[in-house]
């Protein structure tokens, strides 16, 4: 799973235990700014190009990080939206850290409202309730009914999430999230620096695989439930979240307004259900 | 510390405990969108208002907030350059989550600028290196040498951060951060959902207090290091950053970059000193 230019770097750090302290080696989580470009072709023929945003991510799966994205952003709403990812490979020093995707013809784009979303709302006043209308526009439904989990299961879900992150066990310094089954088997597993590009790294995945929306999996976090993912897990159609932290309030409002089943503190075999409890058995 | 509309809320929760449940009732931590607004008098006596950037924050200490933030996008250099803030009152929905910061005249604001900032960078290359180089653009000095701390003091500090943190002993759900003196004391101590508000409010409140460049005092955090934290820290002018995670290697890149000592795995009586250990005694 580590891409171009590798997820860890080894350093020199002073360790320290009470009165001693030793040089020794250590390895870090890589954080580098990824600029994600999007491509058309007009009615004309002419080609546009136009940057969206910078994250900082760890470095590996970019085309699952920049395909969750722009499907959380809404401008890509399936595979075939999509006709290709690729570098920009030019000056030496940002090989890989620009990647284009190229829409199909058709695919509608606006990319000032989609700018102003970065920094500012929309005229119809800034409050939690707006927030969650603002996703419904985004045109996300009710969630199916279908999924059930045995609770004994939920606690246990972020050790297994733990079991499957290749770089935190070496730097202690990355977030993960997954898509599990009913049965708890991990299905989809991804590390970055960043929570939210965890999340988009797991969700573009699925995306690409053509497996959106996730109705039979149940999404697992490391760290809390934020409002933004739980907007992420609502785009892509997840019944339920898991988080081995606590939400927010409006996490749990956005949760209630879609049906999503929210679970936090998932750990020391105890969990909270904030919202669906119908899916757990 | 806790402003208008609430730091908490209740909620009723399915509380699992193996095949146990029981219902019970649980506090979460508030998130709320936060729209921060610059408004300026032209030569001509024109007033202009613009809105920068949204963020999901806790309310509370939102002045604070907008100051960290403005001062950290490099808007606010001193206390003299911010006439006044307010909150921008009119649909009921929103009466708390505007705030207005009115400029002094003669402050330069490139609004363009600051709102390509979110969403894309300088035509100089996306890197590492490049995320190193803004920064030095933006005016950031190497930090003076003066502060010097006992080793033993380090794990203790994320412990005495969270014995200032209000709201998490009741939610569990929030992160914090604070300004410490070179003997372990606590200055100021803010939360909020987000890392970066957390962060932003301290500074925030610290350039409110005209106690910028903070060259006497530690900055600690309750989660991981990232570029950004560091960053903040920078500008602050503020000599140490101890974090109870990782680092990721870009905030290790930048830490170096500008002589700040960066400190990560404060905890259990341990610490890993990643640069600058000259201030570390």
């Amino acid at each position: 799973m580590i891409g171009p230019g590798g997820a860890t770097r080894a350093v020199r750090v002073m360790r320290r235990r009470g009165d001693e302290s030793r040089s020794a080696r250590d390895l870090l989580a890589v954080e580098e700014p990824l600029e994600i470009r999007v491509s058309w072709t007009d009615a004309a023929g002419r080609k546009h190009t136009e940057p969206l945003a910078v994250t900082m991510r760890t470095p590996g799966d970019d085309f699952d990080l920049v395909a969750g994205f722009l499907h959380g952003e809404g401008v890509l709403s399936g595979v075939s939206d999509l006709v290709e990812m690729t570098y920009c490979r030019g000056a030496e020093a940002q090989e890989y850290n620009v990647v284009e995707a190229r829409l199909a013809p058709g695919v509608a784009l606006d990319v000032e409202r989609l700018r102003r979303n970065f920094y500012t709302t929309s005229s119809c006043g800034v409050c939690g309730r707006a927030s969650l209308d603002a996703v419904q526009a985004q045109g996300c439904r009710v969630l199916t009914d279908g999924l059930r989990m045995d609770a004994r299961l939920l606690p246990e879900l972020p050790d297994r999430l733990r079991a499957e992150q290749a770089v935190f066990e070496r730097t202690g310094g990355l977030h993960a999230a997954g898509l599990f089954d009913a049965d708890g088997g991990a299905s989809i597993v991804r590390e970055d620096v960043g929570r939210h590009n965890a999340v988009d790294k797991v969700i573009g995945r699925a995306f690409l695989d053509g497996a959106l929306p996730a109705v039979d999996l149940v999404l697992v976090v490391s760290g809390r439930a934020s409002f933004e993912l739980v907007q992420k897990a609502v785009m892509a159609g997840v019944p339920m979240l898991v988080a081995v932290g606590a939400p927010s309030s409006l996490a749990v409002d956005l949760a209630r307004r879609f049906h999503q089943t929210l679970v936090g503190f998932a750990r020391d075999g105890g969990s909270n259900v904030y919202c669906g409890e119908e899916r757990v058995r």
